[in-house]
Order: structure tokens, then C-alpha cells, then sequence
């Protein structure tokens, strides 16, 4: 198999990068992915950087063991707190995280400057988006709130009603006035966006990561001369590891991903 | 050190089975405890029987190499999926379970016999405390509702208000009128028993496991003559050991505990 026709490797601590996966394929629709969720360790967003980076680096090692030609890193925890430790484990391999994209669609977006990140406790712990952020655009003010009760809401589908509502207004009340622009910065909270939108006025933007990382692959991807060819014979398409639980993945992940994902199309693997 | 000096073991999969050491210390004050929270790989409710025996039984190692004279399973859903497969694995060794005790208590306060468990998505797909109240009342009719969201407010704190009221009625409302007793299933739920009993009536009662499983230990203990001598000279305590964050470890579990921990106090290890 030639370099370019070798898959993407995506790596997620579970289910929320599909939201990744789903950006990168309707940006990227001729290649193939490989998608890896650690959904027997997750969450991620609770724990240390050194635990964070020790499962990154083998969620690596397996995907780059099964020959893909780019690894993107999902999660948001995971880019934070290990991107550097797997672009020098993996040196010859283009290993792109959410954070920088994440951080650029923030400031691209913001008019006065005035930048919140929501994330999980250990994303806004290491203070990785508010030191991208100032690197861009170093006159913005940048806030950052851990909301870890997110996740538990998007993996159990209430993404609407009066829980996700109650949350919502109780985590973001200290943002009110304080913010033109929100990063929603854990591959959970998009689905969530409605309800996040709704306690702020139709001035603020919220922008998520997914996009703007998706065309950061591509650029980077076309760069290397690494695209696939569009007009190869094998019609491109997406396959799925997991550590642990392949219904759940399934059944969870469609959310996410926004697709049917059929449980026998999940491997499980160990790490 | 004789036998009866050693520590009593305390594993779960994080801080919500400090619930179950707290009545283990009021029940047994002369006993010291070794409890370890294998905090690096929680949650446990929503991962496979599989994956749940694998890191039960990892613990128990570790627990067993450092000389404890009885193992309690603090985490409902390492009860309900290992307790077999520790109990063979350490057969010289009294192994106790929350999920026997559990169904005793409600068993003991159901008036009518309809009872409703309360637990994670793991533990109610394995269906140990239905089983297990059968056994015990087989005329019982038992409703099993797996509550994962109760785990992830605990562990924010968020007892209370409008969150936690939204979400026990939410989980709660198809229980009305079903349920003479509650059974708190999952070791993080205590903290949210006074939200969830304002969703029924005061005929309602609520139990958990961790009172009964306090007084099925001090009973194994007595009968195999393995209580310690209040008269000893050491004061009796507990030490920690987390697989990750002894910070953090020490910050939630105190909620659990409902006594103050030392991050100093609590050591981090490898599984």
C-alpha cells in the first residue's frame, strides 16, 4: 500500500472525538480513518497529565503499529497534555491535536477579545488553550471553566431539557457579561451547544474545534503530499478500535458521530 | 505482626466506596484500613463485566501483597461482576461484597416487597442485587435503573439544587408509586439521598449498603477470630493508596468520607 493510501488515525479517550471524525471525513471524503477510543480508561479529563500522557502514547503506538500515515489526536485532554510527547515518540508522522485549531477558530471568531474556554477539569488545569490563545492574539482576555458534569450529560443523550439546562445556566452564570466568544473545548460538548447557546445572547459565538482541525489535517495532509487520490478504487471509509464495551461505543458513539455505527464494526482491543 | 493486627483492605474503583470505610470505622474503631481507589481507571459502572473483573482482581493483588487481613469490595459494581472470581482467587482470605449486605437491608425494610435498585449501567445489566434479593424474598418485585448521572454530581459536588433536583426527577418519575424501598446502589449515591428521597412520599425508604456491610464484616471478622484487640497499644487509622491524583483523591473523597484527608496521606501506585 503506497503512503497515501494508508488511513488517518484518529485517537479519542472515548466516544466525543467521533464529533472530530465526523468534521474530518466531510472534509477529507476520499480517505479512510482508523478511530481508537480507550473507553476502557476513560475519562481523561479527570486525571493527571502523567496518567493522560502514558495512555496517550500507547493509544499511539497501536495505531501507528496498524500503519496510518497521520495521527490526529481528538480528545482535548489528550492534545494538551501530550501532544509534545507524541510528536517526539512519532517524529516522522504528521500528529496534529485540537488545541492550536481550537484556539485559532476561537480567536478568528472573537470581536473584542473576550474568550472563554469551557473544557474538562484537567484541560483547563494545564492552562493549554489560554497559552495558544495568547500566542495568537495576545491582547485577547481568555477564562476558563471546567464543566466535567458535560460529559456525563452528552453520554447519557440529555442534551436538551431541564437537567442540561440547570447545568448549563450553573457552570456558565460566572461567563455572563464576561465573554464574546466561547470555545466549547472537550470533543463532549458540542452536542450541548444548543443548550450553551441559550444562556448567552445571539452576539456571543461559540466555536468548537472540530472544523477548524479538520482543515488543519488537510492542509498538512496536501503539504506532505500525502492526500489520497480521489479517484483510487476503493471507496474510503472508517473502521473502529476500542478498549472496552463495543455496544456502548455503538450505541453512544452515533450520537457523536452522527452516523449508525454497528457494534460488529468495533474491534476490541487492549493497551 | 499477628494476624489480627493487620489492616482490613478497602477497594474502589475511586472515592464513592469512602462512603462504605466511614461506616466500616464507626462499626469496627479499633481496626485500621488500607483502602485503594483505583482512581486512574474509574468509572467503573459503565465498562464490561470483562474489563471490571480484570481491575478488581488487580487490586486485590496489590491490596493482599500488602498484608491486609480481609478484603471489603466497596465499589457495588466490582461487587456485582468480581466477587466470584476474588473470592476463588483468594480463598484463604474473608472477601465481602456490598451487594449481599445491600439486599439484606432492603429486604429487611421493604413493607410490601416492591423494591427499587439504583445503581450504574454495569451493575444493573448484571443483575446481582435482582438475583440476590430473590433469594432473600423471592415474592419481592424488583425494578433495576441505572443512574450514571447520580455518580458524575456526586463527584462535582452538586448534592443539591436545581441540577441534582432536575436529574433524580428525571430518573426517578417512572418509580412513582412503584417502589416501597430504594436501595442505593452505587457507593456515590448516599450523598444524594436527600434529593432523591424528595421524589417520593416519607413512606419511601431508602437504604444503602454501607451500614450492612459494615456489620457482615465485624461479624466474619468475630467468627474467624480475627478482631483486633481494642486494648493494643497503636491507635487504629486508615492509609490511602489512588492509581492516579492523590490531589484530587484527597479534595472529592473528603465529601465521601465526611472527614478530612491529608494529599500527603495518600499514596499513588501503579496497577
Amino acid at each position: 500500500m503506497s503512503l497515501s493510501e494508508r488511513p488517518i488515525g484518529v485517537f479519542d479517550s472515548g466516544v466525543g472525538g467521533l464529533t472530530v471524525l465526523r468534521a474530518l471525513r466531510a472534509a477529507l471524503p476520499a480517505e479512510s480513518f482508523l478511530y481508537l477510543g480507550d473507553t476502557a480508561r476513560l475519562p481523561y479529563g479527570t486525571k493527571s497529565e502523567h496518567t493522560v500522557v502514558r495512555y496517550a502514547l500507547q493509544a499511539a503506538d497501536e495505531l501507528v503499529e496498524r500503519d496510518i500515515k497521520a495521527l490526529v489526536v481528538a480528545c482535548n485532554t489528550a492534545s494538551a497534555a501530550a501532544l509534545p510527547a507524541l510528536q517526539q515518540r512519532h517524529a516522522g508522522l504528521p500528529v496534529i491535536g485540537v488545541i492550536e485549531p481550537g484556539a485559532r477558530a476561537a480567536c478568528a471568531a472573537s470581536t473584542r477579545g473576550q474568550i472563554a474556554v469551557l473544557a474538562t477539569e484537567s484541560t483547563v488545569r494545564g492552562g493549554a488553550y489560554a497559552r495558544a490563545i495568547a500566542r495568537l492574539r495576545p491582547d485577547a482576555r481568555v477564562r476558563s471553566l471546567a464543566c466535567p458534569l458535560f460529559v456525563a450529560l452528552a453520554e447519557e443523550g440529555w442534551t436538551e431539557g431541564a437537567v442540561a439546562e440547570a447545568a448549563a445556566a450553573r457552570y456558565l452564570a460566572p461567563l455572563a457579561g464576561q465573554a464574546d466568544t466561547l470555545v466549547l473545548g472537550c470533543t463532549h460538548f458540542p452536542v450541548l451547544a444548543t443548550v450553551i447557546a441559550a444562556c448567552f445572547g445571539p452576539e456571543v459565538r461559540i466555536v468548537d474545534s472540530a472544523a477548524t482541525t479538520a482543515a488543519a489535517v488537510r492542509r498538512e495532509l496536501a503539504d506532505r503530499g500525502l492526500l489520497r487520490d480521489a479517484g483510487g478504487a476503493s471507496p474510503a471509509g472508517w473502521r473502529f478500535l476500542a478498549t472496552d464495551g463495543a455496544e456502548r461505543f455503538a450505541a453512544v458513539g452515533a450520537r457523536f458521530l452522527g452516523a449508525l455505527i454497528a457494534a460488529a464494526n468495533v474491534e476490541l482491543i487492549d493497551l
